[in-house]
């Protein structure tokens, strides 16, 4: 049985200012539990209810961690989600610095993107087409907030999400900078590979601050009467665009 | 002053079974209520904030319909978002028959989708690339939603969404019928124009019933680890490889 200040742990987590106080985040769902396994992501307790226990032995096994049985009161008691789904994994948050990020082949920029099923659909999308490694503005929603981490199905594990000042990281980006505006080349004139993509806020897209160090304009051209794309599909088809001129 | 049964008929409206009964739907927030006026969408009443009806005395003019001043209690009342905002259309259900989609250049189908801000992101991504008509299995979510509506961004003013027996439509297309599988012919390789695609279920993919009508499978090539895409995705990727064929 959980004791009401364990219940309580474990909502406040659902707000900011607590896992950024405890450095902890909720993972929650067979799908996305089952994702952590060799993530490298700590887990210091898995609350589930017994079905799932019985069922996960092997997942339960590898996660070498406090296994606590609750009842599916007790579930949407400390689910963040409206559908709680069976089992919540308390973990540990990894400290990321950005480092190696100028290693790597085409990268992703968000500026700004403020809706956590946007992000953790990006960070989905990223990890389909083999994009590792995402630079966020400061301002972007967190990383481990319940809808991210539940609309990643998991990828937030493995694809790497950095958040920094974006316009001072640009500055000492030494390869080409691309940013998604409504009046740039079409993306499907890009043929190089190797550069970092800027994808804006969902209402106002990339800030002046940060559009002054694109190398180049780039957009997705319409043939239809809507108005603008939604970020996260942007960023997606961009990626797809990417995925097709290596493929 | 909105009446208690005022409040209580438009409140209903949220569910699926009240539409349907009163042939209505609501239309929230003035990027959505903006798109409505030409639309051939019938609006019965609307409901807003003084500061709105004062600015939008063009808009209110062309809909030539009931105005109902409310206070933002009301509004939250009424509303069917969990983030109401400022106005709020009550519109008559259009009728929509299966006639004239022989004609189209390429189709969109939709085999049990669900979510209905998968939907709403699907119809905006449409009316974006120029696909005017998607066919929908009668399964799939409803138009009408307010969070389909809402995710619509107003594309559902322009994009035509037909539900009916997806088994039995197909049975009688005499086009190409492009299925998206996990290990179909990569998209880019699709030159040519004129046909239907067809996107499965969030969870399931395509029904075996719906599958057998293909005449060829799809699927986005992947170069990174994530199990799918969402579905919206998915749907967004195919549109804009499509896009690209005819640029």
């Amino acid at each position: 049985v959980l004791s009401k200040s364990q219940i309580k742990h474990l909502r406040s987590l659902g707000q900011l200012k607590f896992r950024r106080e405890f450095k902890q985040f909720l993972a929650e769902g067979p799908k996305i539990v089952g994702e952590l396994p060799g993530s490298g992501i700590r887990v210091e307790a898995v609350y589930a209810l017994t079905g799932w226990i019985e069922e996960n032995a092997m997942t339960l096994e590898r996660l070498k961690t406090e296994i606590v049985q609750i009842n599916s009161n007790e579930l949407s008691r400390i689910s963040s989600l409206s559908s709680p789904n069976q089992v919540v994994a308390l973990c540990r948050m990894p400290s990321r610095e950005i480092v190696e990020m100028k290693e790597e082949g085409n990268l992703l920029a968000l500026d700004g993107i403020r809706d956590p099923g946007n992000l953790g659909t990006i960070i989905r999308t990223a990890d389909w087409f083999g994009i590792n490694s995402i630079v966020c503005s400061n301002d972007c929603v967190d990383l481990y907030n319940p809808k991210t981490v539940q609309s990643t199905m998991g990828s937030f594990t493995r694809v790497k999400v950095y958040y920094t000042d974006l316009p001072e990281y640009l500055s000492n980006y030494d390869q080409e900078i691309y940013a998604t505006v409504m009046d740039g080349d079409p993306i499907w004139d890009i043929k190089t590979s190797g550069g970092i993509y800027i994808i804006g806020n969902e209402s106002n897209g990339i800030r002046p601050e940060v559009l002054q160090y694109a190398s180049r304009k780039i957009s997705i051209p319409a043939r239809g009467a809507a108005e603008s794309l939604n970020a996260a599909m942007a960023a997606g088809i961009i990626m797809a665009a990417l995925s097709r001129v290596k493929y």
